[in-house]
């Protein structure tokens, strides 16, 4: 999480090569997403795998992990990003469109050590501003999720509370089960 | 920030010594508060000084740092406590009383380096569900301020923007004032 570049615009920004991790832009500021660890991984991975059948074959929406999003002034790339099936930019041709200038309808970050959780709140709560349903923000070491609402109310979870998903997608998960994934 | 003492009643923990720094007991679990370091010492000393005049001298609100409140279940030590003066507990004899069973009206906490800010905000948003009005969680490494209103919303501030202060009080500071007090 370093600055790397300041002063910049947000068309200036996205004319820079990309990074690995990648970089995002957010009031005026770069910085670069922490390389993942063992952890956000894993929970990255299996959430991917736990929400894709249930939103992906109904066609209700498409779960998108790394995707840069670009709107309301800042181009960020959450953990995951679920759009709703129909939001989905399209090409021509039909294929999914490369850039995605819009909001993520639910972003999903997930806590890395020592990273900034102001930092990922900010783009959760900038996901929130700009039309965002839900943000669910993960904290392994805590084994809680903060959930943000579209009006950016908050509630933290923790142990067998069921997690508040996506409207239309009915996926039933407790703050236990995600974090038991990460036990091998 | 390390549990401590596991499955123990409210009853319970308050009858155990007290630490130091101060233990909390939330959500069922005790954990100790990190020892405070230069930054949260500074920030909360200027803080104080700066509330207090307004708030005390016309008597509208009391200051209190590292006040044990006990309220809903859990028992947290804000690093600033602000107690309207009507609600402020007293002895028959005038004086303040000892405990405080009841919430803040306003609670100010100071995020430490390495400290759990999910655990941090999530004191601040127990005191939301209980009556609080407002919550301040100061990021010293982003230089940034949570506001968590009565309702669980939230906002991050930073920069030049006031900063809103509990209701009657006077107080004009912006979050670049705040942190400029790191300044010496």
């Amino acid at each position: 999480m370093v600055a790397t570049v300041k002063s910049l615009t947000l068309e200036e920004f996205l004319q820079l090569p990309e990074t690995k991790p990648a970089s995002e832009f957010i009031d005026g500021q770069v910085s670069q997403k922490p390389m993942p660890q063992g952890k956000h991984s894993r929970l990255q991975l299996k959430l991917c795998n736990a929400i894709a059948p249930i939103a992906e074959e109904p066609k209700l929406a498409g779960v998108f992990p790394e995707l840069r999003c670009t709107f309301g002034g800042a181009s960020i790339v959450p953990d995951i990003a679920i759009v709703r099936w129909n939001g989905i930019p399209r090409e021509a041709s039909g294929q999914v469109a490369n850039r995605f200038n819009l909001h993520p309808d639910w972003a999903i970050e997930i806590l890395s050590p020592d990273q900034s959780q102001t930092k990922v709140l900010g783009n959760l709560l900038h996901c929130s501003q700009h039309g965002t349903e839900l943000g669910w923000l993960l904290d392994p070491a805590e084994e809680s999720i903060l959930i943000v609402f579209g009006d950016q109310k908050v509630q933290l979870l923790s142990g067998d509370r069921p997690i508040p998903t996506l409207s239309s997608i009915p996926l039933l998960l407790t703050v236990e089960q995600v974090f038991s994934w990460l036990s091998l």
